[in-house]
């Protein structure tokens, strides 16, 4: 008899080439599933509620998977976490689920946390965990506002990567708020999906914002123009977090 | 003509053997020094408000040194920080000062934070960084509570590393406050200086009281016996931040 499991997940994503199976470098679903394997003898495929890019963490991720092994859910957690380790993974929480349950296609929402911090020296303790921004002072509340212009159901052709497999480009954001926390510049964003790059891509359209460079209406004219040339660069993968899923 | 300097630096404890120099390893001592050797093509000693122990970080650790070269302040701050590098150090701020200033002997305070994730799963994003105790749910009012036995003037011998030089055992807390936010325990020490492991004797020691193992009276006992057996554990370095300095 096949449980559904669900998982929790915190990771560093600064050593893995991404959440995917890949052949080029340690995965976060690789260590994961070798973990499951390694508790259970089985070889499972790990599905995730949004599979991130090289360097991106997670405070919350969401994975599902099945398993024949019988086991209560702490142990599931504790063995897992026991088998994970050195990398920098952790199993926060592990549940047993209706089989039709599945991380990827029952997520209703995903949220994402960016963080900037905004000053002039390197990074020693946050470095590779947030986006260094130098000068000049970034104009967070402009940033909130011109953010304002993304919220709602929008063709994001401007803020989608190349690689994109999304088959419409259209997605609604439901929440893009911009804060100021001292020297960090939180952005924080909400939607049931997003496309590739699309939260890297606004982040660094909305930092040109901040520095004065662009208007909130330069930000409507880059959404309207459809057209990934017309928003700005891509911020780096060292901001983002994946930090929750809902079902 | 020589100008006294003062630095604010922000580091990674983790690969260093401490703040002081060794002949055993990395320390921060040595790689800010040579760094301002690098950049001014002179040999400086510098001194820091509080020599942190292998492990121990610092978010505003204030230092101070001579220099012949004449530099603008934001010369000095830019140029060590591009000769500190890869090293998990940063220059957070310089300033020209009074011939008299000295980190170590003009230091009227210092600051320090003692971080605690306090859950079951292990840390991926804030290894090394926190102190990881699993479980019970730490009572952090009862370790407030507790903490507050140990502010004022007192003889901290209970509390002291055996190596500590200090010539009196006897130091004032002025603050030793306990909060919980989310799956974290903070604990906040200020006093005009601290004997050696005194922060993290003290945090070692509230732990058994968020365990429900002592009560307050019991780290009164303990204070009173003058005698370090009769206090708690010393708390892993992991978890301790030098917040600041106070002239």
């Amino acid at each position: 008899m096949t449980t559904r499991w669900k998982i929790t997940l915190e990771y560093d994503g600064r050593p893995f080439v991404g959440w995917q199976r890949q052949d080029n470098g340690l995965s976060v679903q690789g260590c994961v599933e070798e973990a499951i394997r390694r508790f259970a003898q089985e070889e499972v495929t790990v599905h995730c509620a949004g599979r991130t890019d090289a360097g991106v963490h997670a405070l919350a991720m969401v994975a599902s998977f099945d398993l024949e092994k019988d086991a209560p859910a702490d142990t599931v957690m504790n063995a897992v976490n026991f088998h994970l380790k050195p990398h920098p993974v952790a199993v926060l929480a592990a549940e047993a689920m209706d089989p039709d349950f599945h991380a990827r296609f029952s997520c209703l929402g995903r949220g994402y946390l960016y963080r900037i911090v905004n000053r002039r020296a390197p990074l020693a303790l946050e470095a590779g965990r947030a986006w260094h921004v130098m000068a000049p002072v970034l104009d967070a509340d402009a940033m909130h506002a011109a953010a304002q212009r993304l919220v709602g159901r929008h063709d994001f052709s401007s803020f989608r990567a190349s690689l994109c497999q999304a088959k419409s480009p259209e997605k609604t954001v439901d929440e893009l708020t911009v804060t100021r926390v001292g020297e960090e510049v939180r952005v924080v964003a909400r939607a049931r999906s997003f496309l590739h790059h699309q939260v890297r891509n606004m982040v660094g359209t909305l930092k040109l914002v901040g520095e004065g460079k662009w208007t909130a209406d330069d930000v409507t004219r880059a959404l309207e123009a459809r057209d990934r040339s017309a928003a700005g660069p891509t911020a780096p993968s060292d901001g983002l977090y994946f930090t929750g899923a809902v079902y």
